[in-house]
């Protein structure tokens, strides 16, 4: 395993592996340690969960950590060719290299930047740091996936037992904010991977991607699961699971007066008890914007998993980062996994 | 010990037991250690000594760090059944559980953020850690209270001998900003738990809040110390201590061009050598506003005490950690406690 | 050795002993290790490659990391008498020995100002720091110098087998922005130092400061190399090493617009793949602007150097972090001076 980019790009078995792994982590296994390895983190964007609970991972997997934040960087270029003669000061084909000098890996968080749509679809600065980075790189979020949070959140589903043919509903919510599509397309496509019944709940003209749709698609059928798009705001009435999230329409990216304006009728899209059919869960990835995106008797009551979810950012990451290193250490890695074609 | 929100929730016994603590850690005697163990640091304020320290102490205790600072999370919201359309992006009732998931204790800067008087009166921001932590919560500075800075502030005056009998004058100096009531409060009810006889010496308008001058008053009765208000700019002349300090006025609490109108004329509210008695010595919790709050003759001559405090903040938060995480791993404090009732 | 204000304070035979302890470590050598040490990391500027490899260098060798950027701290004042009734709330003569009494070495990174030439040639924000501490501080890049680049681009060279007589020329390049001298400085005197024909080129009225220029004459003496300055864009043509870099004009210290006035027509000042000679190397310090300082032909290109100088920046770190604390620690430094004095 050399990186991460998003976690559909893994085989199922090793999803697994790695799911059951964090469950055992969980549960108080002991992870292997890694001493004299060091770990880049490098956050491009604001982060709560992320930056505590990678800390967290590597101190348990014994690593060093090597830090930064944009807020004591260089503003940081991407594309190719440019006469670098305005904000940016540094770009990432030294970036990438030079960090990768230093540690044995790196993890990155890149922001969607809403500068244009080919640029967050072509997710350019994550890719330039895989492209010229000499070591693994991890995604912590980029414009388009969020890996680590997919791979928590289907620990999550596992541990409590839910079916794998359940029924999930990713809904759209009003948000005051333009938001990335990367845990929205996360979402989708790992419960396409895990088999479940997938449908995604939005306004006309705020569907995901159609690479994305067709990706969930043929996970689904690859699974012997089903994704299918629905408009209806109450599609989330008889989920199993409700996963919520805001993203910004395709039609409007970047735009951020006209897309409040497309959205001014929309503030219904908002999960309440009434929304959340009896026995469903809840599921967010957090920070969640309370009355806007979920009401508090949701999100405080007993159908909500999202600080579970949170809880297994740190198991799923420590038991990604257990198994990719275990290769660059030279050792067996902890996984058990299931399939004769796995790793 | 379950966390810390103010010096003078802790008997004096503890108190006493732990400036000795710290007294020995300074002579060189050797933390406990924890490995293992995970240290949350949070700062939603600005920190040079806080900072410094927490992480210094943390790794004198063999405690992993996991740190974020406000520049790199999002904006936090505390108020319960808010709609969140605004500018915070989290709650506090998912950012301290989430947290609490990754480390064994929490330890959160949030200072006074003059929004509202009730606001910060409430201390809203760390009493909501508390209130949805599952793990032990320090207060770093809070709207209300420093106790780390009172600690160290206690083991410097043991330190250099400073009978318990003798007069503290907190004064209240002149600045350009406004600033927060944590400082003063904790070092009058310190000095009034040491049975000091306390002063505190402000312009008319600029006391501080009632229920502290009543929490004073009964910890310096319980003590055999004393605590009385003076409205005169003299009354360090006398002092054996003259601990300085600026803070805003509850009557213009937030209205900060108000209240730099209302303290044009007391410019004069500054410490010098001749508002400094023979013998007295000067104490501030830095960082101080050289030739504002103090000039410089008090400050680099041989009665400014601001170094040894600031090294003892080191020593005090090693011996409090040390204190309260030995519960945590089940060993027993290192503290010897004098009295029959203590911890 | 006792700090590390410029490369050129140190002995000869010291900086290569140093450079040649930097090969070793990048061939694999193991780093001595002062576990219980605890290294200051004071950012007041932006950093990629120094905050990276100085956290690395810093766990190679065992110590613990107290980390503080200029985002989370106070605002820092550096006159003597001054009243600080402004923006800044902490004065070095506070920061200095507090940090002090919490870690065994400090680092600081503090950029020209450009409020006044004459704070920027008095290096008054280090100069501050070194003044005030008392434990040995060493720069991560001041006013006027950077050492530690200094160190890694002198074992560049060595490692790479430039003869100590080839011609070096820092050619000043367009930028949009002013930027200090601290690199320029620093590359002539290194390069006198280490003997080179060292060629400074730069427009009529970009010359550096003439206490500089005296400096790397003498040092071109002392070794037996040369130093001249030229006015001819050209001048790098027959060079071996071509090092480039922008900075400001003494002329129009601080006056940004007086500045890009006067550079309008000088942007023909760029190293392209033309104004590098057959056979000659490339050097820069990053973060480079691309196609403003230098071509994106020659930094991908074989001749460019600055990834490699870039990796030493870990290994020259190391090598003077590991020789500074022997003394400290009061063990045998792993330095092979070969002249009778060195350290």
């Amino acid at each position: 395993m050399n990186g991460l980019y998003k976690l559909a790009e893994l085989d199922v078995n090793l999803v697994e592996a790695l799911t059951d792994r964090a469950t055992e982590l969980r549960r108080g296994a002991t992870p292997a340690r890694f001493e004299g390895l060091a770990l880049g983190l490098l956050f491009l964007a604001p982060s709560l969960r992320t930056q505590a609970s990678m800390q967290r991972a590597a101190q348990l997997l014994g690593l060093d950590l090597v830090q930064l934040t944009s807020s004591s960087m260089w503003g940081l270029e991407t594309s190719e060719g440019v006469v670098m003669d305005s904000d940016a000061a540094e770009h990432v084909r030294e970036a990438a290299p030079v960090l990768s000098s230093y540690v044995d890996a790196l993890c990155v968080r890149s922001f969607a930047r809403f500068e244009t749509l080919a640029a967050d679809l072509a997710d350019d600065v994550f890719q330039g740091f895989v492209q010229h980075s000499s070591v693994p790189v991890v995604s912590m979020e980029s414009a388009l996936w969020h890996p680590l949070q997919a791979l928590a959140d289907r620990a999550t589903l596992d541990q409590i037992k839910v079916s794998t043919r359940a029924k999930l509903v990713l809904t759209w919510t009003w948000h005051p904010r333009s938001l990335p599509h990367a845990v929205a397309n996360s979402t989708v496509c790992m419960a396409a991977q895990r088999g479940m019944d997938v449908v995604l709940a939005c306004p006309a003209g705020w569907e995901l991607h159609e690479d994305v749709l067709a990706q969930a698609r043929a996970l689904a059928e690859a699974s012997g699961g089903s994704f299918e798009v629905s408009h209806d705001p109450d599609a989330t009435k008889d989920a199993d699971i409700v996963y919520a999230k805001s993203w910004s329409s395709l039609g409007s990216w970047g735009d951020t007066a006209g897309e409040s304006f497309k959205k001014l009728e929309l503030r219904s899209w908002q999960v309440t008890p009434d929304s959340l059919g009896s026995g469903a869960r809840f599921m967010h990835c957090l920070p969640v914007r309370r009355n806007v995106v979920v009401s508090d008797a949701v999100l405080d009551g007993p159908a909500s998993l999202v600080l579970r979810q949170a809880e297994n950012r740190l198991h799923a990451q420590t038991a990604l980062l257990e198994h990719m290193l275990s290769s660059t250490a030279g050792c067996e890695s902890p996984l058990k996994i299931h399939a004769e074609v796995g790793a």
